[in-house]
């Protein structure tokens, strides 16, 4: 498996910024399952997770925490891991576009550079917590690039009232470093691309392409609410809605590794090989 | 958590050589246990487990394959990994001298330039396959040094003749470029600090300290006899010895993960904590 | 060399961050010079420099565009090189902290994992550009910590309106993806941490210690007026002040390299040695 | 500029290995000059710099010691610099095949993942010291795939006896731990792939093409008579050859730094550009 960590200037976000990008490439597999492949076929492609980290989190987060290059290579699917911060992936009006960065700067690049292919059905924006916000409404937003988006503990509902005040509680913004997590500074979001509960209905009317949508948390997650909630939505407008409630796990990375092995494993409709040039 | 990539010189290796090493830092849990803890007192230690890949591997193995960053940091144990690629980590006499890398000048470096404490008691040699017969007769040569091993998947019995076998066929070979393991060629080691079966004994002749071994296996390993063997031999020795056999876990990354986690949350008498100047 | 890449969470930028670090280890020198030196001696701490990349860069700048590595090796100094983006090293009143992270947090995790002598003589605050200015106002903000600032092509002049008008013009927000830069919104900042040329005067005032200050630029550079304003000032004001102008030179990375080869070789008063516990 | 640090398994190695490559990418410069360039455009290709290390280096040498990556940037080339550690880039009967690896598989899995052009024309193969051997019997072996060698402070001539005697000497075998190089065990490598001597009359005797061939050293270095000897005798055989020899400079990384800086930006016939797809 190729584990690449790159660092390159971003032009949407006004500096450098790092990724990993897993690529599938040779493994003690290929020559022991009687015929030796060849790994490296000139104009192969790869289908490719754009996965996203969660609020104070970064590039190295899934690196770090989960088995995502195992579960990569085995199912020779590339992943891309870019860093979002704390932005919620919206656009910065004074900073960082990490919206515009996250959908059209990094996979311009990325498939300038690597051999990732552009299809929709070979694209699946994934991402947890914030990320998985960020995965809800870009693949409402851009519904004719992806065509498929793994939610995981979060997801496309509106902030609640609830969910706010925690946010905000003294106690959860002392672990940020004493601020307050832009996540929440979404006035005036109605109607733009960052409203993903507006952008699913507006896709159904417009007939455009519907992504299958993936859910999964852990029953003990306080975001279990918003996520059933989001599932029932969707469902309600005629996406294809896949989810997963499992017992007793919590907002934690035991579970997210979890997920990321039997989504890559089994549960999304993957090809699970790479690409060869028609 | 710290994951610190290095690259440094190794004058035993006489070339350049890359580590990963985990130093616990700052975790969001500091912020929100009720009191908020400093995580950076002058003068702290960590416990260090000193880990090596297995067979065909190297430094990255751990990153990429397990989540042991997570174990690390929720225990605050510090992790070395080294490379030793297919060395067996026993000295080459015309190349790089792995055994004395791994003993000598690698925890002296990581000593003078981390804060891991020397005690023998707060520290680990672990390995996976052909890492665990390397922390096997290192802990048999060194006794002094480190306090615990834990040897997954493997351990310190001679190579069988069946395993020589395996490991010389035309299929393990051609996995492996095309040429043999070193593994193999143990000629003329009977007696030397490479051969952790003798040194076991001579640790109870001469009175030496006796470390604490951990044993784990899956029971669907091809190396499962060897490890019967050499858990029994050890006990009749007098050492303390632990030995899990997990059903159903063949000679994999998942098993090695589990262990990990097992390890270093309960199986291991660690400090779990970073140790402060007396 | 030990070159060292470490990505940790940082409580006050609320978010994971990189960092370069440089630790000298062993080097071929050190074999061939007769007397083989043993490279690691328990207790052993070194000199730092502090080194601040410019604005829209970060922790990798100095690595990809220098040879920083090879001077720290030559003159045994460590080099912690943190990342700033487009912050102007200044405390973000509603997210990351970067003055405070840069001052306190940084250092106190830099000097409990890395062994870096926390005595003021030996700790140099440098950078460039944007950085030389965060070098400027950290050695008048805390002439305590600082021993040395070598402030490369920039300084501590407040911004003219020239530059502000240059910073602000359309060409120039372009190149940094549409945004302006933070560091021209010092309303405020008069008399606070971040107003070098105010703090240089206090610290005058109430007899505390002045850094030695070096400052370096190309008389081809925009900045080379500010410059020169700041250089008289601070010797005016009674600072110890060394100052390069070299001819032909522009606000440009060749510049940087042949300054940092000078500084860390010949023109600052380092001890270029590891520092022995007494 | 895009760089990365990849870790992957190679076949032929029999282990991991890492490599760190340079990609162009946006740069400050494509929004300045004028018009705004899109520096994505699919199915772009770029030259490449094969870089290979001296003896006792590795992969991140050049990062380390040279301003690769700047130059790299500006003059719009790739460079992939890969491990050969002291095998004198020779495959090793009984391990890892260097030699294959960094001619079949190296180039293979790269320009499948790298958006590299594979014409001789846009292929350089280059190195200092041991890897100047290595570019010079790469070159001389293979002369359909690479139009250019840079050799530096070494090349092709038979190790002299004097040489032999200096790497075998105590002094030198110390400085790499202890053990002889490998470089010096060419016996029965005679008119092998290895032989640069004997293929450089091959390729003129069967008509094959005739890579440029560009040689630098320092007048100070030990090698010069032996590049020098080499350059005549490529000259004598109808090569195209360039050499420069430059007052003063020794065996070091500044002379190598500088040169790559020429080599980049003036000396070699590059384009200077990425290459469009027809």
């Amino acid at each position: 498996m190729g584990l690449i960590h790159m660092s390159f200037l971003s032009k949407l976000l006004g500096m450098p910024t790092d990724i990993n990008v897993i690529i599938p490439t040779y493994t003690r597999e290929d020559s022991t399952e009687g015929t030796i492949r060849d790994p490296y076929i000139p104009g192969m492609k790869f289908q490719t997770l754009w996965l996203l980290h969660g609020g104070g989190g970064d590039y190295a987060d899934y690196l770090k925490y989960t088995n995502i290059e195992l579960y990569a290579e085995e199912n020779k699917v590339a992943v891309v891991m870019p860093s979002g911060y704390n932005s919620a992936y919206t656009d910065n009006p004074d900073g960082a576009l990490y919206m515009q960065y996250i959908t059209e700067e990094l996979p311009a690049m990325c498939r300038s550079i690597f051999p990732l292919s552009p299809a929709p059905e070979d694209n699946i924006i994934g991402g947890l917590s914030m990320g998985s916000g960020g995965a809800f409404k870009i693949a409402m937003a851009y519904p004719e690039r992806y065509g498929m988006a793994l939610i995981m503990s979060g997801g496309g509902s509106p902030i609640t009232p609830e969910a706010a005040k925690l946010f905000d509680s003294e106690n959860y913004v002392k672990r940020l470093g004493g601020f307050r997590l832009p996540i929440l500074k979404n006035d005036g979001q109605e109607g733009t691309v960052n409203d993903g509960w507006f952008n699913a209905k507006r896709n159904v009317d417009e007939g455009r392409p519907l992504p299958r949508l993936f859910f999964a948390i852990g029953t003990e997650d306080s975001f279990l609410v918003g996520h059933q909630r989001c599932v029932a939505y969707c469902r309600e407008l005629g996406y294809e809605v896949s989810s997963i409630e499992t017992e007793g796990y919590k907002h934690e990375w035991r579970f997210w590794d979890r997920i990321l092995d039997a989504a890559l494993s089994r549960w999304l409709p993957l090809r699970r090989s790479y690409l060869l040039p028609q």
